[in-house]
């Protein structure tokens, strides 16, 4: 990370020396040619009523540019264009219709159907995804539970049952489940061997299918969503993939979860129906308002918690949440939810996996154990993070040509160590429910509550604990579908019920002290159950930073109203102590760490310096007219930008517009496939015939196509006029930074001009911002990270060698039929290329290093 | 409300050719004076680092003028500004402390005490404002269900406790609590005395001391967190009496209840508390950020339900939220929840007057019912609105001189007409818990779960449930602090049960239906509970439209996990059939019909037009240098602007800045107490010694303070530079309308400036927008409502006349004694100038015709 700024840092006076010398090589050539100014438009532009230009040939010209548009990968979306184009669009709607319906003559049902249908589409759409999710879910849940049971039996009845529907409405196991054998040590070679097995094929299917299902996702969805394009991670591929071999990651027992990879699905589901209909293919603006719906709607059926979806959607996901976005989430997941109660795939009519419902209540004394709890969560949260981001640079450096023997190694290791703790052992699901239960009632898993030997069972609490830890820092990022969201909360509970027993041990010990006075005397007075259940919630808290979502879904999960205020205890001092330890959940951290162009909202900023420190001074910007069409197609062949301003003239620098690289590409190819241009043809940027006098706006932008000049123009000039946009937000050089970053952060433009009494003076991006803010960062806390790089070097070797000596060994002793040493290999180039995915479809480049430079958005 | 549209169409013209005819005369009247240019200071101020100029001097003067910025009443917040300015005074805070705690010569632990004293200061504000809240929450608890249970009768060992305190552990009644009398009649009059007398007392409080303490105020609070400044609605009386007054209010029998009016006694201690704190005394933006946490913390103490109280504060009462403030909020919530559960109020250990527990789920062929009540949620909200709001037109026109006697009255024809009803005669929560119960486990209130009177129950829920949606619509307005979510919750419950009840009896008509398939046979299948809690939430939804925060509510309210889903479809549908309604539900309509300048955040537009089309052309600007300080000070006298636009000079109309009105006046005012300003000194608005070279910035523009400045320059010149916004939002004309509402939702600036090629063409402001908006709706939707006031006004008859021999009869009866005609007569001027408020301190003008042109901001 640190290199990555450094780099930055070294970059970017350079580009800017590069980009502003090349501006002047231009502007100077163009000086003789461009003198006529401009002034007769300014009053038709004064703005009494130019917009009423909006014609139907204009909005022919709108529609075809939004056609047009395709949203290049990598890139950022412009809101404020994206808007403005619906704005018109259904505008332009309005008027055809109203046209056709006229022409028609009757102003009947049929247009209240086709109204109805237009206003209703989003409705129709977000009803189909939330169907889509539901049901996915459905045979998610079915799949993964019975994967997962595999591995320590079968059922004789039926091979496809689970333990849990094999022996129906017996309470603790039923002769027609069998384990595999009654001799313990095939058992464990056999629970090894399938955890080896479900990982190989998990990372099999990603690697050669769909590179993106690996991981979580949540902090490239988080980018997706405000305005990042990423071609293919939404595809139906990854969504494919994701399906198949998330069941087949969790069952295998690495420590990894499935709401991570299911916000990923369910967010590919919204993308693949959405792309069907007109309005959003359309719109990448209004496609990103379904996809928050989409992320909240995984969330919810992976939890069985509609409204903690919503809430997780709106805290963590979203940086810019409107309530019609909150509305259309409510009723994706309502929809998603209702589906899969429908479904019933536990058959316990429950939503969730388990419900636990505790009779007490808690007392005041309780609550310095409950801080400790939300310490323990902030902490947890800022090592995990702390050693993942290390992992992951490893991981980058040394592991990225071997995905599949790493996560089939790291199943291996983590059956090996898992198997003999009991609360490791199950799936993380089941384990949470066990640690949840309270002990009255009848509820015992291998003597949890037995009180002879209770510190046995804290010391397994807590190794379990600190293994799980450095399991789920190990598998996290690994290539196959993982989230991180229950490994955490099996974490909390286990640490919490270690607690919750260590207090009920105190009690009986001191009953009588003054402590526990508001105890009651004879009826149980500590639970360790919700101990359980709150270190769970502080867990989640800590890894993710969030708040109000966290307590809504440990209430949904669990519906222990009386337990509210304390949740709300223990999550508020945990993100007191994870506010400490660092900024950020892990998903922005991640996103930090693969450098997207993410502004974050959550933070706040004070640089004390104005825009003119950042931006890109001096840009290049095109002439109003005098380029030829040669002049423009060696601009756009030498320089990487996305867009470029339009000035008057180079003299005198005054800004009329911005046009964007697509456009004018696609404007120049269109020109030259309807005729010929010369080389020498001239370029105009603002209407042509523009008389002397002041004109009616709709004179002056006359409403011919782009058709029609070029044919009575003849090829000896260019108009890209009708592609530019004439109103780019453009600010003072003096206006605060912050300001400037509000500016990106709440309206979402790409770019930003500078201009200072008319005169383009710089340019603003994301990117610039970012850059100096990564600067400022660095600057006041400057890392050294040479001794972290040379640890690393020494421990890739050893791993090398341990490797070599597992292959030789397996080698020897297998006669070279066992394939573990796939991979170990020196990647083939054909391998390599697999991994870079399915030709243009899906880009491989998931987590090489994805600098800022490789992908900025303007300049690229 | 159709009025004030015309009214405003009608203006809009006039203010703008008055406006700028008188820019004419003034600038014309400069322009021999205003020749220079200032191309010299363009160059300094290209940007590279004009901003390091940030000297101590200049930051003495921010300071200085942060001080004297007092936001005046009936105007909006600058948030850019405001913001800018934070940021300066943190940097400011930041270089003053380093210099201190150097001079003192170490490092050490005051530093550090210092530091975390100012980061923690939100934190400690926030803990004591929970705090208070808490406390309050707790004292009105006890107080209202006391004065609630007087009406009925007295406890026998101590007058004051109420029935379930004095019958503590027995079920149903105890000896200890006395009916008032034995004989019914007479315990109908004094039931009849009790109300009117606790009206009346909570009218007279409000009348005569703080007028703004009627009605609920979340409308209010909604447009003072958007920006908005009301000067005295948070103030100590408003709090003191808005406390004192609300449990007299609801004991009363009025149908109003205690969420809004809690909402607003909690932003009222937070306004106070925080106002103790020089960190937001200072900042208003940030000042708002609290308020948004008080205002949940009001709803949360309000239903023991902290995080529907966030969800509420983030729905409907902030239209901007950003995670941080849902953090403070949070915080809020959770320190008032726990205060108040530490107080413990009904000592049953529980934060909620009730908790129901549903032990049976629901079947899928409930849907249609479930839908029912959905759709009768959405009616009920649209119903209760569109009366309410002509109620309030009624009450505006004729009843606003009576408040006292206009309360007193209803509070005794609500009790005459609730007495009967068993529903409407205890308090609507208690009634509520009624309603919500199974019948199975020994819980009957009176019969309501008899089979043989069925029908009888029926009969009397429909009358309740009738009767109750009357008693809203008129009661919500009244004089006294009067909320609307129990009431409506309220009926929502009878009309549930009633609803329930019938399905319950098509059940038991019909066991073996198809339709009933999913019933098992021997245990009770319909639960009409869970139609009454449905039917709350429906209501409660329709009436507020919110959804998120009601699941949430209805869910923390009853703790009824499994009914989650069925509340979201509910709710859904109520949604979706209030949207068909109308937008907005009663708070946003309030606003609406009160005029406020808000900008609704849950509103798209589509107008397809520029900006250019609601600015106001060619505003009246300052000229830079060359007007005189007798110019200036006419045109402060003359003008009702809040602040100009400052142009180099009126020929070309070059835009320099923006000077805000109070910081005129006060820099004006600071010079005349310095020394004697000749009438024709000259005002400079941009910094005097600019020479002809290009310089440096720091010396472009010198550090010198206003009093250095005022003695070199002596009295022939008045340098206002320091004053001037240099960098006040600029946008092109051309840019859509609906880019720059989003501006103004997004960034909340007070005043955009229209800028083309450098040249200020004009100025936009939220209420030129709004009129716009105004304007292009009355067109859509022409409305004439002059039969509906002709109906009025005959009402208006009809009771005088009805009155007049109320008050003859009474009269005659009494012999004088009674004074019941107390307000009936002509009001005196003293009363008159009473209901005027406290002074300066709370303006009286709460719901007088509060127009936008009356308040607007810029100009106003």
């Amino acid at each position: 990370m640190n290199r990555r700024i450094s780099s930055i840092s070294i970059e970017a006076p350079q580009s800017r020396t590069r980009r502003s010398s090349y501006a002047t090589s231009v502007s100077s050539r163009r000086n003789e040619n461009l003198t006529r100014r401009l002034s007769a438009l300014s009053t038709a532009e004064h703005g009494e009523a130019v917009d009423t230009a909006t014609t139907a040939a204009e909005e022919t010209v709108a529609e075809e540019i939004a056609e047009i548009k395709r949203y290049e990968d990598f890139t950022t979306i412009d809101w404020v264009q994206d808007a403005a184009r619906e704005n018109q669009r259904r505008k332009a709607r309005r008027v055809e219709r109203a046209g056709f319906f006229e022409r028609e003559g009757r102003l009947g049902w049929r247009r209240k159907v086709w109204e109805a249908y237009d206003a209703g589409q989003g409705w129709i759409v977000v009803t189909l995804i939330g169907i889509a999710i539901g049901l996915n879910a459905a045979f998610l849940n079915i799949v993964t539970e019975w994967l997962s049971d595999v591995k320590l039996g079968y059922c004789t009845t039926a091979f496809y049952l689970n333990e849990s529907f094999c022996c129906w409405a017996s309470e603790s196991g039923c002769p027609e489940w069998h384990r595999w054998s009654t001799f313990w040590p095939l058992n464990y070679l056999l629970y090894i061997c399938f955890a080896g097995l479900l990982a190989f094929c998990s990372a099999h299917l990603v690697k050669s299918y769909a590179p993106y299902a690996a991981g979580s996702g949540i902090s490239e969805i988080k980018c997706i969503i405000a305005g990042f394009v990423m071609k293919g991670f939404l595809g139906f591929w990854t969504l494919l993939i994701k399906t198949l071999a998330m069941p087949l990651s969790i069952a295998s027992g690495l420590s990894v979860g499935k709401e991570g990879p299911s916000v990923h699905y369910a967010v590919c589901t919204g993308n693949v129906i959405s792309r069907l209909f007109d309005k959003y293919r359309r719109n990448a603006a209004k496609t990103r308002e379904i996809l928050s719906a989409c992320a909240a709607a995984g969330v919810a059926v992976a939890f069985g918690s509609p409204i903690g979806g919503v809430l997780f959607s709106l805290e963590e996901m979203s940086n810019y949440f409107p309530l019609k976005t909150m509305w259309r989430s409510y009723y994706c997941c309502l929809v998603a939810t209702a589906v899969l109660a429908a479904m019933n795939p536990f058959r316990t009519g429950q939503l969730v996996m388990f419900t636990v419902r505790y009779d007490r209540s808690w007392h005041f004394f309780e609550l310095p154990f409950y801080i400790l709890l939300g310490v323990f969560g902030g902490l947890y949260g800022a090592f995990v993070m702390k050693w993942h981001l290390r992992m992951q640079a490893f991981r980058k450096r040394y592991l990225s040509q071997y995905p599949i023997l790493e996560t089939t190694a790291l199943a291996v290791a983590t059956a090996i160590l898992c198997y003999p703790n009991m609360f490791l052992r199950i799936d993380m699901t089941e384990s949470m429910e066990i640690l949840f239960l309270e002990c009255e009632g009848g509820h015992d898993y291998d003597e949890l509550c037995d009180r002879q030997n209770r510190w046995g069972i804290v010391f397994t609490l807590l190794c379990a604990t600190l293994l799980r830890t450095l399991l789920v820092i190990l598998s996290y990022g690994c290539k196959v579908p993982a989230g991180i969201f229950v490994p955490s909360m099996a974490i909390g509970a286990s640490f919490g019920r270690m607690v919750g027993i260590v207090v009920q041990a105190l009690y009986e010990a001191f009953p009588n002290a003054a402590f526990f006075a508001a105890c009651e005397p004879d009826v149980p007075c500590i639970t360790p159950g919700t101990y359980a259940f709150l270190g769970a919630g502080a867990a989640l808290s800590g890894i993710m930073h969030i708040t109000v979502s966290v307590v809504v879904i440990m209430f949904e999960l669990t519906g222990a109203l009386t337990y509210i205020l304390p949740s709300m205890i223990v999550v508020g001092v945990t993100k007191a102590v994870a506010d400490q330890c660092g900024k950020g959940g892990i998903a922005d951290r991640m996103i930090w760490f693969n450098g997207f162009p993410f502004l974050d909202n959550k933070e706040e900023h004070t640089f004390g310096v104005s825009v003119s420190h950042t931006m890109t001074a001096k840009p290049l910007a095109l002439p109003a007219r005098g380029l030829t069409v040669g002049d423009l197609e060696r601009i756009l062949s030498e320089t990487k930008y996305q867009g470029f301003p339009v000035v008057e003239d180079p003299e005198t620098n005054t800004l009329l517009g911005y046009i964007g690289c697509t456009e004018l590409r696609y404007a120049l190819e269109r020109a030259k496939r309807h005729q010929i241009v010369n080389a020498n043809a001239r370029c105009f940027f603002v209407p042509q015939d523009v008389p002397g006098t002041a004109v009616t706006p709709s004179t002056a932008m006359p409403a011919v196509s782009f058709d029609d000049m070029a044919e009575t123009a003849g090829a000896m000039s260019v108009d890209f006029s009708k592609f530019v946009d004439p109103t780019p937000l453009a600010v003072h050089p003096r206006l605060p930074l912050e300001t400037v970053m509000e500016l990106f952060k709440k309206l979402g433009p790409r770019v930003i001009l500078v201009e200072y009494h008319g005169r383009l003076t710089g340019l603003v991006t994301v990117k610039d911002c970012l850059k100096y803010q990564f600067q400022v960062e660095a600057h006041e806390n400057p890392k050294d990270d040479s001794a972290l790089k040379a640890g690393q070097d020494k421990l890739w070797h050893v791993i090398r060698r341990v490797a070599y000596w597992i292959v030789g060994t397996v080698g020897t002793y297998s006669g070279g039929r066992l394939r573990l040493s796939e991979g170990m290999r020196p990647p083939s180039s054909a391998e390599l290329e697999g991994y870079g995915g399915r030709a243009e479809d899906e880009r491989g480049a998931h987590d090489g290093e994805l600098e800022l430079e490789d992908r900025g958005h303007t300049p690229r």
